[in-house]
């Protein structure tokens, strides 16, 4: 029999996905299981993007352009252009989702071999990408006694060899929350100049910035158009994790020609997606002002009530709709496995996802979890009077 | 300015897309193009399919399982085993069109620096996703005057390293709609038994096979079922090439199992794509006589015309929709080049598909061309009558 080839050994299975048969073993009990795990809002797709498709007079589902459609491309130049990224069609291409668009710039722009430096906790599925492309990812360690701020420039430099070809950043930030300031970015721009690097910039968050704070996004920085690759989609913005529609964008010819290639060679985007996608550029801003309203109503809520249980510690997040929070546990994988198969508090018990998955150097967040607040306000209160009962009787407390 | 990736270098940029300026600039002339070099298919995709996005009661467009909705993939089993395929719901993964399928079969099964034996001409896209992978294509050369048939074993076997992992084919074939029999699949299947070999088996157009042949699978091969992985697709089927929808099918689990991490790093694969092939199962088999009956007449009328031509010289091909001609040119690309910019007939002209873009070794192929029967048959009539004129004038002629 073939084996499997070495980079599908060194995949990291989703940390998430092991606790998933727990998760139904707990359903098939009759146990309410509130979902605290996962990115996937509970909030309505805007009403305009679904009728685009009913309305969609289609009769030959053909391909798209590979960068795709040229309507939508225009269009949604207006909507960067809104938000001071002066772009033009050519420098924006449809992925699918914002997977593909980071999947993309991994091959582009880095050799196998070639080292990108990460702030962790970071989004694990970059991991994967790496991995895909050959590609070895240094994390950077970022730290909840900090609130999960950028790491010191100099604790950068410490990490920089002949092989770094690049720096990550996910801002707002999964899974922390964090939102990386304008000082921040530009202290980033120099080492990437200094360097020679490329700044890979994923702001699929943007919308979710609160307490009047305002998003500065890595294009907004002068003189590092040729270094930017930004990274964006349309599954949180609108609530359209399915339709798996995102977007490339760069200033930088050469790595846009390039990443056309890899493009053609998986021929188009999704055509509904695509048609979904440019309608959505229509939602009215009373969607975005009550999903605004609805997001920091959940995070005052929650980070409240986290902060009220004995031993346990939220950041107050300043954007996304995850926050990380350490727990007074042992071991955060044994605590959610234990949640789910032997806890219950009045027929109810909560998932969360543990951070060390978030984590590329070993033994890091063992005592922390992600926890997104995409449930409603009502479950939400009730996930977190559920979660202040497990702590006091978990057996792997710790204080 | 940090450099492109030198596997972004390696990548070849579509044989075709170097035309479409001319394409362009022929139609703003006000010229008529008939495109004989697309696989897009004219025919209407199915009603049942149209149908069913637009009665989907979505209100949140939520991520899928990583592996397609559960729904799809058990109904998707009774098409299989309607075609003797007998898989369950997880032997069977939907990916992002056909081209996903393949891309992660090569991520999952070969290391960089592996090799993959492919016959040539071959869908040059398979270039693209083993560039991506780092692996190395190994061309063997099936010929015209051989119609296209399954190289030699032997020939086969010379071409056999420590590094060959795997064999690829696409049966039938695009671009030569050549259909492999079940004696050359059983020929293949010992030497991939005897090295170990993984055998990638590309059945996109397994539907469109004619004069009463059969269509035998990779699947079929007994004692084959660790090393076969099928890769499929809804494009061609149910002319969806839009949607982007395949699925990859293997018996193997370790494969299934490699191949799960990496579809969990991109999420899910398109929500309204999956709708539409699901519901696209429901096909009647109307339908496909119709299809079968439009693609048949086109195919007689085409080959029957193209060798009328003085010089000119088509197989007969038994599946798929393309053919590759051998033309009395002296390069395939100035003539395509030359028929854009510089001959009209009545004002019309034809875009066909030079096949050295399809063939890995440099010099073959070029006076070849691949041609696609995907126009209706007075527009594919009046293209044979523009070939045959610009065949008589083309400056390049050699016979």
């Amino acid at each position: 029999m073939p084996q499997i080839s070495q980079r599908g050994s060194d995949m990291p299975a989703s940390p998430i996905r092991k606790l998933v048969p727990f998760a139904e073993a707990a359903k098939l009990k009759g146990r309410k299981v509130y979902h605290l795990n996962i990115g996937q809002p509970d909030i309505k797709t805007p009403e305009v993007a679904i009728q685009a498709i009913k309305n969609w007079d289609v009769k030959v589902v053909e391909y798209s352009h590979s960068a795709g459609n040229l309507s939508y491309r225009k269009k949604i130049t207006k909507y960067y252009k809104n938000i001071n990224i002066d772009i033009d069609e050519n420098e924006v291409m449809i992925t699918t989702g914002g997977s593909e668009a980071i999947s993309f710039a991994f091959l582009t722009c880095l050799n196998p071999g070639d080292e990108v430096i990460i702030p962790e906790p970071f989004y694990a599925n970059y991991n994967g990408f790496a991995i895909a492309a050959g590609v070895k990812v240094v994390p950077i360690t970022s730290t909840i006694e900090n609130d999960f701020a950028l790491p010191a420039i100099q604790e950068f430099k410490k990490l920089i060899t002949p092989k770094t070809k690049g720096i990550v950043i996910c801002n707002p930030n999964n899974p922390t929350g964090y939102l990386y300031s304008q000082e921040e970015l530009e202290s980033l721009k120099e080492i990437v100049l200094e360097n020679d690097l490329y700044l890979f910039s994923d702001e699929v968050y943007r919308e979710f910035v609160y307490d009047g704070a305002k998003h500065f996004s890595a294009m907004h920085l002068k003189g590092l158009e040729q270094n930017v690759i930004m990274m964006d989609s349309v599954s949180k913005r609108y609530s359209e994790c399915g339709v798996r529609i995102g977007t490339l964008i760069t200033k930088n010819k050469s790595v846009m020609d390039t990443a056309m290639k890899f493009a053609q060679a998986r021929l188009s985007p999704p055509s509904f997606g695509q048609v979904v996608g440019e309608a959505s550029l229509d939602t009215p801003q009373s969607y975005f002002d009550e999903v605004y309203h609805e997001y920091i109503e959940r995070r005052n809520y929650m980070v409240d009530a986290l902060n009220k249980m004995e031993g346990v510690y939220s950041p107050m997040p300043k954007g996304a709709f995850y926050t990380v929070v350490k727990l007074p546990i042992d071991n955060a994988s044994k605590f959610a496995q234990w949640l789910l198969e032997d806890f219950e508090y009045e027929n109810q018990t909560v998932m969360v996802a543990p951070a060390d998955g978030f984590y590329s150097t070993v033994g890091l967040g063992l005592n922390e979890v992600r926890i997104a607040y995409v449930l409603k306000i009502e479950d939400l209160k009730k996930a977190m009077e559920v979660l202040e009962h497990a702590l006091r009787v978990y057996p792997g407390r710790t204080n």
